[in-house]
């Protein structure tokens, strides 16, 4: 029950925060003998890392991962392996703006975690949100990319940012390659060009949006996950929760699905050339949460970024009634770097689940 | 990492077959000195039995719960209460016709656990989809009664339909008396009877649909929850996904928030007679995963039932192509009988929670 | 964190007072496709069951366990095998004699729980000892079966009683088959004849006393355990320690360690015919945690039987100083029964162990 | 199922190896509000430092903590508080020497986690023993400091050699302040004068021995712990059976219980100026699994030094006969700095065992 571990045999524990001397992670679990340097790490960081396009903040953080600990040099390869213990992750926090923060230590921020840690913990790190503020979730990139190395070359991950605001992709127009080529990582190059526009709007106004993310896992073979309460979506449902802002979460046609009739939704099964195929994806690779052995769809909403320049009323810590608008560096849509990081949750619930199969198996 | 248990501190374990002798729970971590009956848990149980209207499979199972362990007399109050012991729950399975099952032994119903169970375990009790049906929610609803009870009173957890297929509730017209009564647990009468009328039509036409289901949770005091891995939002995502049948979650405005502004979506503070307030609940009652104070505000998407009497294309167990159509006892919508489950998991996580923050106060 | 719960992977969770209308266990975790049928767990219950010898308690409880769920007809093996969901073991409480009970009431038993139960829960069936009854080790040896399956036929588990009371065997005549040929499971004939006598002695003065179990399982292959906190010797010693009466625990050499000097408790490494072998086993087959191939060795001591006919001083509810006796049918020596129980324990222990290894290979 | 975890609400998650840049912690679920600064862990580390006297490793490490989050100002009281966020602590290795070794690179020292690090996971940090080096418990000792503050100044937790090789104290001269006052954390001034000597002579012998260690915690209330399987001793039990070269472990009168009678091990109750006191501890403070409120006391078994100057036989990785003797800085005796160790031990369970406590109260 710890609150700042995830998974039960892969186990990630995240510490630090935002502006404190670094952050952290200790990945448990991982098996022996998987190649592994700081380097095979670094591009899914940079993936996630601030200050890349005018569409995000203008942190500057290199976001330079070190390992110290749980990996060996291999005699018989010649290279760095994990050694079965457990795998210290520390990324130092560099552009940490001395400032002042009078502002977030005496009010609570409208939409922010800023009250509630007050009322759970009497005392609380304001300084750019100190351990609820996203920059947690670079060490759920850096675990996540050991937890690709567990799923092996076999299985990909990968994701896009499908709505923006009130404005969603053209289904019809995706393309994964295009995801790389924009910095909103959106698989639609037509509308990547109009969220480009809208959110230039968006930062002349000092608001901000949201979005939504898709997260599509492919190769996973049938049978991962498990009945009951440990289903394989359940995971991937309280995984993607946990991200901060995520204010929903749906498993293939999700939500669509109510509207649907059973003759509609069944997922039929036919013959095909490796064994059983399926004719449709409504359920989104899973059945009584277990995989089907089809790519895995999830896709989870972000709510609009709640540090906006813009007066909103609040109260401060005196009860007394005040307003606040936040000036400091921020995403106007903090679902453009939700991306990576919804990426990396789904290889750390996979490569969870991946060896729980394992351990079922009984060999 | 148990797959058939829930919770942390307030621990459920379910067993039991759709048509075996009997299922159960086992709820552990209970606190001593509760008042408990039988007779207690058998409200909530019967709001979720089967046969108690033309819209819901005509299954008969009285669901009497027993209590096997767990309490006893207490002088002091003369009554029966638990003592922080184990409590053993049981209920016979009753009315498991002795029927032909070759058609769903050989095949993978589409749609079904069938499958993916074959593909995990190699071998699965199919008569009336063994563990994976839903009749095992019966216990998530007994053990939901005691979650209540470690609550109390001041707390409130209540749902209702407010989507029955591609048809909404009118929220203007939301009564929460409505939905004692009618079969459906709409709080919209008006469109409970059109609901009444859609599943009739779906019956006939040997059809199914899905729906949603909104959960609400009052007087939860700010402070619950714990912050990223184990977020009160986190922990509700994952309870309701593991309901049968469910594909999407949702917290405050979910899915819509995507959609809106900054500006928009900030739940703004006022001084309210009793402390802080909040002028609209966009959060659903959850900031950085720690409970408001305001109400707690859950939906989820459950597909269309997957057991249709319609013809669908599938394999058998040699993987020739085939078709299957289901004629058993089932409910044509699934989403109606989650209502009291979805109010139960909330249960479940509620009393988990209390817990959890109690053993963080350190008194 | 669940009370009453033992493993992690292989997961066994019982409930049940010594008094009540029956105990049982949930077994979570355990692989699907082994053959099971509660005619297999019971020779092990027979082992520990009441009344078998003047030397036992004479409450006659025919100990018939029924397995409720978790196992299904196999098509090809045509018998009855495990599913993989969870199995529930039931066993009904037969000659739970209606008594007068008032003494135990309100009278706390020294040595007994009824002191610190009272001071936990405020509240306790104190009818049999409840929840705190050697009765409960019932189920951890129907649970032990099934971890036995899990094992498989390479790996063995026994015990034997190796000190009654200030007497212990001569290790020169241990016999294994010896064990089950008289009542107190000794390996060596000469000294249960004996312990015979100074049992015989003990009953007529109504006076109890301890005893040390030595459990040793054979076959364990090299690799299993873990590292720092889980390992397999921590995890054995947690087992040990969790049965009632138990007071210390000791691995190899265990105690004798202390006095050693490091030349002679090196175990020594030779190539044998197999690969590595040791010339001495003062690590009891664990090095780091870790299994090394030979066997494991565990002793655990048991305090003398608190339930005695001789006057002891104590104190009732109200704080008033008093004596009690009890006059109940109890077992002399505890330790006799509890040889098939560290078995069983052990059992438990390796069949997670065995799980938790292999899904730290990532095949 | 954490390898490198310990505790289930105060849960404690160690890195590192005895040669890589530092070793490190995370203590989650550590409740807020705490007045913490690194000094305060300072004292704990420097008893259990190495070089401070002949009879221990001449390794210098000034085993200086760093706190890296989890702690901010508290501006009511104008210190540093614990925030209820991970708290991070590292400690640079900074006396790893840089030397030759292929000796313990290519060759199993035998006693030494050596074969089984290799058997399981067929790649180790040989350098210093990598992960299974002592070196670790730094890391529960600075752990071990935070869990005395959670626990308050009620509750004192005090430990010392009882015996060193052969030659056990003399119970009637106990002097808790002769603790501090000699190199052996000996309460006998007399027997530590004996041990100085035969520690030079093994020394001069290239030689070691073991030693058993008892701690005493004080200040308990009644009613801590649980019943089954997470009772106070078997969680103590666990917790010292982790600590490195530990064999045996014992609550109260341990061991001796097995050749007492139920009239002598009695622990009897009278009434005593603040409530039930007992004429005996033969329970060690623990009865049922749940503390009694006397002085918790549990000893351990520690082995004697595996890497000792004299050669002893073994096998090299391709499975040749050889022989090895270590010529490192060494520990002739780990049971002394395992005194500090197991006072952390019992200071981390003890720690977990109130919080779990409190979360059962319902308040």
């Amino acid at each position: 029950m710890s609150h700042n571990s995830f998974g039960h045999v892969f186990r990630v524990t995240t510490w630090g925060e935002s502006h404190g001397p670094a952050i952290g992670a200790v990945v448990d679990g991982c098996p022996a003998g998987i190649p592994l340097r700081a380097e095979d790490l670094q591009p899914w960081l940079n993936k996630r890392r601030p200050g890349t396009s005018r569409h995000v903040t203008p942190r500057q953080e290199p976001d330079q991962v070190k390992i110290l600990s749980g990996v060996f040099e291999d005699e018989r390869t010649n290279g760095q392996v994990t050694t079965g213990t457990p795998i210290s992750l520390v990324i130092e926090n560099v552009d940490a703006r001395s400032k002042d923060y009078s502002d977030i230590r005496d009010k609570w921020r409208p939409g922010h975690a800023d009250f509630t840690y007050d009322m759970k913990y009497g005392v609380r790190d304001y300084r750019g949100g100190g351990r609820s503020s996203a920059r947690e979730t670079a060490m759920r990139v850096a675990a996540g990319g050991i937890a690709r190395k567990v799923l092996g070359e076999t299985i990909t991950i990968r994701a896009a940012l499908v709505q923006l605001g009130p404005r969603k992709i053209e289904r019809a127009r995706w393309d994964w390659s295009a995801v790389e080529e924009n910095p909103f990582f959106c698989p639609d190059r037509e509308t990547a060009e109009l969220w480009a526009e809208d959110m230039d709007a968006l930062r002349r106004d000092g608001n901000s949006t949201g979005g939504v993310v898709e997260v599509v896992a492919s190769g996973i073979p049938a049978g991962w996950g498990a009945p009951v309460y440990d289903k394989l979506d359940s995971e991937l449902a309280r995984a993607m929760m946990t991200i901060n802002a995520v204010k929903g979460v749906e498993i293939g046609s999700g939500f669509a699905s109510a509207a649907m009739t059973g003759v509609e939704a069944a997922d039929e099964m036919r013959r095909g050339k490796n064994g059983p195929e399926f004719t449709s994806n409504h359920n989104g690779g899973v059945l009584g949460g277990i995989s089907t052995g089809q790519d895995l769809v999830i896709r989870f909403a972000i709510k609009p970024t709640s540090s906006i320049r813009t007066e909103r009323a609040t109260l401060d810590k005196s009860l007394e009634e005040t307003v606040i608008a936040t000036h400091g560096r921020h995403d106007p849509c903090v679902a453009i770097r939700a991306v990576p990081v919804g990426e990396a949750m789904a290889a750390l619930v996979l490569a969870d689940q991946k060896l729980r199969h394992i351990a079922q198996l009984n060999r």
